[in-house]
């Protein structure tokens, strides 16, 4: 850790510099990532059941390239011991139907298409980053090609399509199963959008941090906020309610990605498995990168801009602007809007009549989004 | 064209050597042609009405690629006066409609999601091919670069749900809308097996003429299916006339894909835009390769092999395996089945009470399909 110092020769990463902030975030976080422990108990072998029921097990064709995306099988086709990803977005519908007091198994087929919706856009997006690993894996694309992995992702998508469609089979009503549906393409398209955005942004030059956020708000937000909207909605068919816990979707989408942009410059290399930095050193344009753009002034933003314009950053260059995101603030910025947005996303929940077991469930994933260190 | 001969020094392609068939198909296809346009001005109208309905007008993001490739504006945002397609899926779809006895008007928002599904597809299908013009336009990859295109698609195939969802506002009840989305799930997940069925044997050695029509069965034939079944699903929510239309729709599909592998070779220049044997020059592993592979044995088939063992087939090479064809009845074969299965197609039809009217349509669209020269 020596040589990752800034210029002022402090360690750049918080351990020193926010103590007592980092002791609050662990207390916190035991308490918040044993209960979101639990509800990943509690949910989460139904969904694989119901994910292992909608991918097809064909041996060959395109549906292999689907099973090691989500980390069952091997790229030969044996068993993989690889963990699947966190399933956030099930967990966060089934708890929104529980939350609507809805039974949350009525909303598997939802909560599985979404997993699935989410690992769709993995596969496209590892495409279009050229990321070559994803959970300590190869991208699929690195193993079968951008034009099988496209149809991969494509064959994903509607996978997703045809377990949502099984929501009439366990008994919703055809309309509610519609409006579920409609939800979701909509959220969707709006996911959409972000990628292109986030896409732009990469090559553009200055993007601020509100374009930043409404981008991330599309990306990420817009299908977690479909996955509460349509746990909800298939708990009680209540659109007025479902809107609201699909806006407490949103808000806490928005803490997660942004936490996770912190993450990819402060987090704990031993424990979220990227060195610090990292997100400088692959030129991301993630939330700490727009705002020291945003701060930063005079023969300061030139070196930026010079180091920018490098088609890599090295070690020296990666210090280089940690040390300005110290300076410009970035790490406490970030923070704060993590933080703010994870308790403004409980906000719209309030008029609902939500038991305290549910609420505490659903405060101690907002804390746990913006404490998690992986 | 004198260039164009075979070893005993006739001409490769059809004019000489069956005259009377293509007579026929002359007097033929002039007739279904006028049925089939008549039919299209009956519908389009309407269908691009819906079409500009459904694909958002923003100035930007990914929307203006969707409206490039659609044919309805240039890269730079002006009006394009280029032609959209043909837009048989709608066509077959509403005609459907019609058959079963229903208002095709109320199939608007089915014929309209068809149609973007397969431009989806089409987008996909460019990056994968590497092909660089569609429609004498240069594709969407080659001007925005994979990754957006690769999004561009994606936005296609959710603007194509977001018209799915309409369905239920035209006052289709909601367990139809529901059966109808299911229907096209279903087939489009078929139809990308086929995509990747499609690439699969581009890059493997023997595929046999049963495998490949499989294939094509999937890739085209499928999406076609879903198209008359929803459009006769719509009209009744009777499943089983759905069920026999929707069987004559992937007929269709199936001898409108040969057909078109039979134009790729012997299309004629002029009307169908692509140099005699361009399929062979694009090494594109189309029904007549597949049969003369199948077909050809001892040194012509060693000769085959190295000719397609190049990166590229240049033009004396394009002939000898045009050469190679006409010895094996190749051109006779691909016609043969087209015209079979443009015939079987109509056989599910038989027992349903539809019109003279309505019957003399679907027989025309059946010639029309084997007939058409581009």
């Amino acid at each position: 850790m020596a040589s990752q110092c800034n210029r002022q020769g402090n360690p750049l990463y918080f351990p020193s510099k926010q103590p007592s902030h980092r002791d609050e975030v662990k207390r916190l976080h035991l308490t918040a990532e044993q209960q979101v422990a639990a509800l990943q108990q509690r949910y989460l072998g139904a969904v694989y059941d119901r994910l292992h029921h909608v991918v097809p097990q064909d041996a060959d064709g395109t549906y292999p390239m689907l099973r090691y995306h989500l980390g069952w099988e091997e790229a030969d086709g044996t068993p993989s011991s690889t963990s699947g990803g966190k399933a956030l977005r099930p967990v966060l519908c089934l708890m929104a139907c529980e939350m609507a007091g809805g039974d949350w198994h009525q909303a598997l087929p939802a909560a599985a298409a979404l997993e699935l919706v989410h690992n769709f856009s993995l596969l496209h997006d590892d495409i279009q980053d050229r990321d070559i690993t994803r959970r300590g894996r190869a991208t699929a694309w690195t193993i079968w090609g951008i034009p099988q992995a496209v149809v991969a992702g494509n064959a994903m998508r509607v996978a997703a399509d045809r377990s949502l469609t099984q929501l009439a089979d366990s008994g919703l009503s055809a309309p509610t199963t519609i409006a579920a549906s409609r939800m979701l393409t909509q959220r969707y398209m709006e996911m959409i959008e972000g990628q292109y955005l986030d896409m732009s942004f990469e090559e553009s030059g200055e993007v601020t941090t509100a374009q930043y956020l409404d981008m991330i708000g599309r990306k990420t937000g817009a299908l977690i906020q479909s996955a509460m909207y349509m746990g909800a909605l298939i708990a009680t068919g209540d659109t007025r309610s479902a809107e609201a816990i699909g806006q407490c979707g949103r808000g806490l989408g928005l803490a997660f990605q942004v936490w996770d942009d912190y993450l990819g410059i402060w987090g704990d290399p031993a424990v979220f498995g990227k060195p610090v930095g990292s997100d400088i050193a692959r030129k991301k344009k993630s939330l700490p990168v727009v705002h020291v753009f945003q701060q930063i002034r005079g023969a300061d933003r030139q070196r930026l801009l010079q180091i920018y314009s490098a088609p890599e950053i090295q070690g020296a260059d990666v210090e280089t602007v940690m040390a300005m995101m110290a300076e410009a603030g970035t790490d406490r910025y970030v923070r704060e809007i993590a933080l703010t947005q994870s308790q403004q996303a409980l906000e719209p929940l309030s008029g609902l009549g939500i038991s305290d077991d549910i609420r505490r469930q659903v405060t101690a994933m907002a804390e746990f989004f913006v404490t998690r260190e992986k």
